[in-house]
């Protein structure tokens, strides 16, 4: 495929990617998502990720990791070469100083009733939900399940603070929780901050269904009455509160911890 | 005192405000620091905290919590109320939509040599910095030291993350970390992401110093080589790494949970 240049901002594929970067509905209906920048975009295509499109800012059309790119993915995807001004009105609206891609939002398949997973219901910040996907990967917990209420998990900016989390995750979107929680065969905790069970009490070296409930209103009461318990972090301190992705990052990793000690 | 009204841009208590909002070098020299919002503001008085002047959105004069909080402070701080445009223009640089308020920085004194620490070396991200003081508040580890290079804990974006952690804690400034470290009687545990221990290895129950490095560089050779062995966290996940806020928070609730077993 040949490489295009694009200098007019009035571009429909400029306009279309507009559209995406600002739009989480047309995210959705598209089946895409915009990747900013060369770590994501490499990070996403290492995972087996689709990319679709490459808009690059003909600045940096010479830097040695954007040459591998263009090379890497070969013909299957439509590169373009953006003249610097028109790339600096689209990426107005990122931080990507170097490239935007555009990637297929991949569908992952249900896992198995007895693998651990993590049930996020209406998160809504950006940066709170790319934190928990970071710690989700960091600690091998692979499987998540997302309300239709939470923040577009594709966005820009979750993203970015997900550092690449994504494309090692199974993302469930829309996904039914209360179908997802009944239908698991393991251990299923709730977390809320007037929980009566320690987090520190339980066991986690068999499979695992932690569920984080929005930053205001915590977890639903529907979704509650599904667990056995509602567990807490104990806090000594005199702070109000852990935010939910501190939360989610301290039972992820108390899973590490157990699982560790079990293998001894 | 009797109320002002300010109604010009021009004001010069106005113009320090700017100035102390924007400028870590202006607040350091001062002893100053400025709080965003009812919450902050309340957070600092409950806690022992001392104002020294409020601004108030005329708009907002009226709000229950404001009332409440300008007749607490009685006749020792400086109430003025600001017209809605002017300001709006000082808050341009803030998110606070009700009131700005000046207070003391406090100068704590330094602990005994066995009482638990946290030592954070050149800690850039206001963010990252205002999510370690909340895991360290909700924890229970209040003394914190801080080097030089880091960014000003009491900026408005760190006291923003922070969520009144700050007030809970006892923060030390400017901190030769290798003095703090060498003068404290317990475990001396550096995190760094090549660490050969695992932190689920240690023995926390004791008094511990954890010390945190910068997001690029990690700890410096020169406070590694006082500590007897660096400490990582395990990640058996894909994904690259926790940032240093996740990685302190998992590290401070490990220490809660050994102290928890070990109350039984």
């Amino acid at each position: 495929m040949p490489i295009k240049t694009i200098s007019s901002a009035h571009n429909n594929d400029l306009k279309d990617l507009s559209r995406l970067l600002q739009n989480a509905r047309d995210r959705r209906k598209s089946g895409l998502m915009v990747l900013e920048g060369i770590h994501l975009a490499t990070a996403s295509l290492e995972a087996g990720g689709e990319l679709t499109a490459l808009y690059i800012n003909a600045e940096a059309s010479a830097h040695p990791e954007i040459v591998q790119l263009v090379a890497s993915v070969g013909e299957r995807v439509a590169v373009s070469y953006i003249t610097p001004g028109v790339f600096a009105k689209v990426t107005a609206l990122t931080s990507a100083p170097e490239l935007l891609a555009l990637a297929r939002r991949p569908v992952p398949e249900r896992p198995a009733a007895h693998v651990s997973r993590l049930l996020l219901e209406d998160i809504q910040d950006p940066g709170n939900l790319g934190t928990i996907l970071r710690s989700a990967a960091a600690s091998g917990v692979n499987e998540v399940f997302l309300s239709k209420g939470c923040v577009d998990v594709y966005s820009p900016k979750v993203l970015r603070a997900g550092m690449g989390a994504h494309f090692v995750l199974n993302l469930h979107e829309a996904a039914d929780l209360e179908a997802v929680l009944n239908d698991f065969n393991g251990s299923k905790l709730v977390t809320a901050l007037d929980g009566a069970v320690s987090l520190y009490s339980q066991d986690l070296t068999g499979p695992v269904a932690f569920v984080f409930g929005n930053e205001g209103s915590g977890v639903s009461t529907a979704l509650q009455a599904l667990a056995p318990a509602r567990i807490k972090i104990p806090m000594p301190g005199q702070a109000e509160s852990l935010n939910v992705a501190m939360a989610a990052t301290v039972c992820l990793f108390e899973r590490v911890r157990q699982l560790e000690a079990q293998a001894g």
